[in-house]
């Protein structure tokens, strides 16, 4: 009896899985060469070896795919060292690993800014997820700060001055990155380390 | 005899002028929206009411419809109220009018954000363009840093703080400029003003 209800994953079940993992995997990497609207189908099935067929089978649309890419992301920067835990100042001087977790993770880095760079065009179907990637990015780096003051680590700042320097934190790592990935001789980690010890010197002496 | 050497434009020449803008207006419209890669001919073509081998007759291919539409953009971008002027720190503090002139420029800011972002794919035709505009644009900036520390305004820098600084200075525009075209509801040019005032600040302290 209890051998029937566990859950045993058959051959082709898992092969399939094995396909599907291999095609999303071929998709993110193209999308990242070439954006989602010039990424074509056809493109990533040559790539994984597959029909176009196939594709729509595992995906329904261009746009299932790309959705699967976006979870799929998702998933994959979980594993970056940039923990959610750590209270107040210790959150932010978490930064420079993330730069080191960017560096050596670049197809998912270059992912991501040329899909958020597509998707300044209203009707990009990333659109969404790209914004809600921002606000939620917001909504936890501001309550960060709000309490790095109410630890008394830094001095009082205003609602609309947490969220300028949350808006211009972000800025500083999107706008490094991009510079990095476009091929400057940057050190993305110490430029980061840079910025955030500043910031942090400037909040101390309000 | 006088009036033969006088360069005089005729009609159809100036239809082909004319017709020619046309294109390259749609072009950029097409780039911006869709990326270099997405944005087709045949789009580009229906958006002017031409067909595809109009397009090839004007340009030739792709690319060199994409290298009219860089030049067009660098012509236009030269009409934004950054002059090269100003010495040290008066040319920084044109950057909130550089804004301005952005959100009232929406498309060519998109254009090439959305370019920027392609071109960190190695292979992408318009990538020398973009690291051109970034290797000239870090050698005026960093030259108007120095400026200020030779003309008494600011503290003395080595050369790796005054790279460092514009890199991160750089970084901030492109990343504020990326969150404004995705929607985010941030007064640009206030963003821009409280940074650059903030690190003119800390250059004139140190």
């Amino acid at each position: 009896m209890e051998a029937e209800t566990t859950p045993v994953i058959r051959g082709p079940y898992r092969r399939g899985i094995k396909r599907r993992e291999h095609i999303v995997k071929a998709a993110s990497e193209v999308f990242g060469e070439l954006g989602f609207v010039g990424g074509s189908l056809r493109s990533i099935a040559q790539r994984v070896g597959a029909s176009h067929a196939t594709l729509i089978q595992y995906f329904g649309s261009k746009e299932g795919l790309l959705a699967a890419v976006l979870d799929d992301w998702t998933e994959q920067t979980k594993r970056s060292p940039m923990l959610e835990s750590p209270r107040g100042l210790a959150f932010f001087r978490q930064m420079p690993d993330l730069m080191d977790f960017h560096v050596h993770h670049r197809g998912l880095l270059e992912l991501f800014i040329t899909i958020a760079a597509e998707a300044t065009n209203p009707s990009h179907p990333a659109r969404d997820f790209i914004r809600r990637r921002y606000t939620n990015g917001f909504r936890v780096w501001t309550g960060k700060l709000r309490e790095a003051v109410e630890d008394g680590e830094i001095a009082a700042l205003t609602d609309d001055q947490i969220e300028a320097e949350i808006r211009i934190l972000t800025a500083v790592l999107d706008g490094l990155e991009l510079q990095w990935l476009l091929g400057a001789e940057i050190d993305l980690r110490g430029l980061v380390e840079t910025h955030v010890e500043q910031a942090i010197a400037r909040w101390q002496k309000r």
